[in-house]
């Protein structure tokens, strides 16, 4: 009774909504580009704030809550910032309805002095609050993020990947120094790196984009890309050096410890919902969501398998037991003993909202001491003791976490290549991967060819990160003929 | 250098703004109506939150999300309701900005061809979104929560009692049944009873609302008031049993077990921001912000009495060693080592951030193996060992969270009184306190007492919660003169 599930390979767009759909996790709403998170998919990005808020905390930032709306004005302070979202934002203009003729009608004369924009990313208003917070180096640094509701009027809207609102978390930090400033960017990308990584289970690049992808407002935007199963690469999360552009426009400075008026140096970073999206397109498979384990919900559920008109006590007893020792080694394990659903049916809902490990435990299993144990990503199934369950269950959760990630990295190994002509670049992206290809760093190559091919340059990597490849090495662009510094990543995306 | 804060009997409405702005629990913003939390007050929420979403939980709810967004045909569904909100609510009516002349202006080629409300509460979204969810009796209850922000249009705003946007929880669930949503409706007021009196130290009186404060298309509203120190009564939390309103403004029907058609029995229940008003006007004192220790971000602060060009190590590694032991025992805690700030600075800053235990240590201290502790609510200092730490602190911890309870349950006890005569309530209401009154039950004579004392009815409570009181005994409204059922609670009230 699960929902069908369109394969991968038939129609990659429609299994992605099939398994959002079928786990539960999104589903569009009456209101145009806005989202319903049914539990399953709130609770996972409930999650996902749980292991990245803790990050933050360990790393001095603490949370605050800046106002839903930004006054016009604000927004039209900074010139790139204003440039790259006036286009889009949601504008508020009135305060009150009423009633005429029997309709509800916007009411004329309660039009807003100044219109207020629904924020789209916080800068303006936080540094509006900051240039009042900052008066002296002993202010510094200011180390906040928010979690936050935004909307960007998105006309092509796709669950998780773009829509009107969204749900994410935004850090904005204030610095003495340019240097200061410039470490905490690179912190927050590593952050990030980190929690893709150890928790998604999900390899990334990290690296700076081209000032053609640099958010509006910024002097460097820091990125992690990660590579989904379609061969497409997909933004992941960002980390903004914002030099003095915000402080300048807002007027924010600060007395230094020489007693000198300097500007605040700032960053912004954030990550969004986008992040179940890119979960999804890294582990699922067609019969459904695959989560890794230190994500899930609910990492394992028992099924006792129970009949009508018998004596099930033995069995839901067992069940119990299981559950109890489950608990107290730190398992998030459930025990799904409703009669009105039979055992089959439940393991088709577990297998498809990717609950990690699933117990089945019939009467035999009771005489016998045994439990029948399936992993969700390989589908193995096998008849494990009852006793030691904990310790049995705990390491195929972490060996399932691992697992995730190896599989994740060997595609992503598969799908990049070392590229060096622009025959080559177009065979790579049109088959989907990542390109390593030389650039010479003007936005008119990557301009034409983004025009051509679709695809554009995900990043200037850091170096390191592709085994056998040198990225820093110098070279030619094949495109334009001119010499290049190092070769980038291209790659179509989300 | 902790601000001024002006006493309370000499101006209780600007001591209130002292003590928040002294504390840093909010600010105003350029957004008219809208605060900023800076992260003490922002932490204390989520400290609030914590608590209540794992007591949801305990009941059987699951968090999800709905859209910031309310298309205007569904506010006009619920009649009652409409009537309630169209008059303050935000309206998105565009969804672009852009340049003209140099100038920011909304684009009138952007006009949405429906305006979105910006959700006051979310009862019309949520009941569309069921409508689709619940088919059977199978699906039912549904048992949802969401922690969200909402925006209704103030126009006279006070921090954390009533802004235009603030930040809350709304459950909403679906019931086959009249009694289990009635059921639910009272579970869910006796969670938030029993959160306000064990974790936030307030006594409550739990009751129902008169006809004319129901929440706007409730059939029942319940609710929890509280006494502040000025003797106002403050409403903390709702619950309101639905009905079948909004299944029928949204056609929300099931198959019961007897394959007929009904509606479903709706309830939804909120608690807000205004939780941290309440809680500052239960407890603080003319000093500043006094916090319960269920509720404080940092429960200890260890303040190292360090000096200039002096070998401070040993006072450091005592503090550490403290802060070690108080962690292990699962204290919040923190070494405030900074070398910028003196001793005393730091002493008045946790006095008026309300931290319910400050430890100094010292050189002398080191040598006794002392440390000397200040509790924040009777600001007794006194010297203890610094052998058993742990257990010294976490005792008075303890007895910090019931003498806040105690003290305040005895503040309600004397400001508590029984009247019959209507010069009586006058008396009681101006000075400040609840008035047990027998009431006719008539809007009448409600409307006619709040025009002239504005004393409201803040509840027609459940019977026993007052000693020596039955409110249950039949009697005479002292106003009307027409007989009485029993015993209200009238106050004037935030
Ligand atoms: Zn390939
Ligand atoms: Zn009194």
């Amino acid at each position: 009774m699960a929902d069908t599930i369109t394969p991968r390979d038939q129609d990659y767009a429609q299994w992605y909504q099939d398994v959002i759909r079928a786990a539960k996790l999104a589903e569009t709403s009456p209101v145009r580009g806005s989202m319903v998170l049914p539990p399953n998919g709130y609770e996972l990005w409930q999650n996902m704030q749980g292991a990245l808020d803790a990050m933050f905390k360990a790393t001095g930032h603490r949370n605050a809550y800046f106002p839903l709306f930004i006054p016009k004005s604000f927004l039209a302070k900074e010139a790139e910032h204003v440039e790259g979202f006036a286009k889009e934002c949601a504008v508020v203009t009135h305060y009150r309805l009423k009633e005429e003729d029997g309709d509800l009608i916007v009411d004329p004369d309660a039009e807003l002095e100044e219109p207020l924009i629904v924020r789209p990313t916080s800068e303006t208003i936080i540094w509006d609050t900051y240039s009042r917070w900052i008066q002296s180096w002993r202010d510094l640094p200011l180390k906040l993020n928010q979690w936050a509701n935004v909307v960007r009027w998105e006309m092509r809207t796709r669950l998780f990947l773009r829509t009107a609102e969204f749900l994410w978390q935004e850090g904005h930090t204030a610095h003495a120094t340019e240097a200061e400033a410039i470490e905490e960017t690179r912190q927050m990308l590593d952050v990030y790196a980190t929690f893709a990584e150890e928790w998604m289970a999900m390899p990334v690049v990290k690296g700076v984009k081209t000032a053609s992808e640099r958010f509006p407002g910024a002097i460097d935007t820091y990125c992690i890309e990660a590579l989904m199963q379609d061969g497409k690469a997909l933004q992941a999360g960002t980390s903004h050096f914002l030099g003095q552009n915000f402080a300048k426009a807002f007027e924010c400075t600060f007395q230094n410890a020489d007693n000198e008026q300097e500007y605040v140096w700032a960053t912004s970073w954030g990550v969004s919902t986008r992040l179940i999206g890119a979960l999804i397109m890294t582990h699922s498979d067609d019969k459904g969501l695959v989560l890794p384990p230190k994500l899930a919900t609910t990492q394992v559920a028992i099924v006792p398998i129970t009949r009508k008109n018998a004596d099930n006590q033995a069995t839901l007893d067992a069940a119990y037991a299981m559950r109890d020792a489950l608990e107290a080694s730190g398992v998030r394990v459930t025990v799904d003993d409703r009669e009105q659903y039979r055992p089959g049916w439940k393991f088709a809902q577990y297998e498809v909202e990717g609950v990690p490990v699933r117990l089945a435990i019939g009467p035999r299993d009771v005489e016998n001491g045994t439990v029948e144990m399936t992993r969700r990503d390989t589908s193995e199934k096998e008849s494990v003791q009852r006793e030691g369950i904990a310790e049995t269950v705990g390491g195929v959760l972490e060996s399932m976490q691992a697992a995730l990630f190896e599989s994740a990295r060997q595609r992503r190994t598969d799908h990049t290549h070392v590229v060096d002509s622009y025959d080559r670049l177009k065979e790579v992206v049109e088959a989907g991967g990542f390109a390593l290809m030389h650039w010479d760093g003007s936005a008119e190559t990557e301009a034409e060819i983004k025009a051509e091919t679709k695809a554009t340059i995900r990043c200037i990597p850091f170096p390191g990160q592709f085994e056998g490849v040198d990225t820093e090495e110098a070279g030619i662009d094949p495109v334009s003929g001119e010499p290049s510094e190092r070769r980038v990543v291209y790659a179509k995306a989300y």
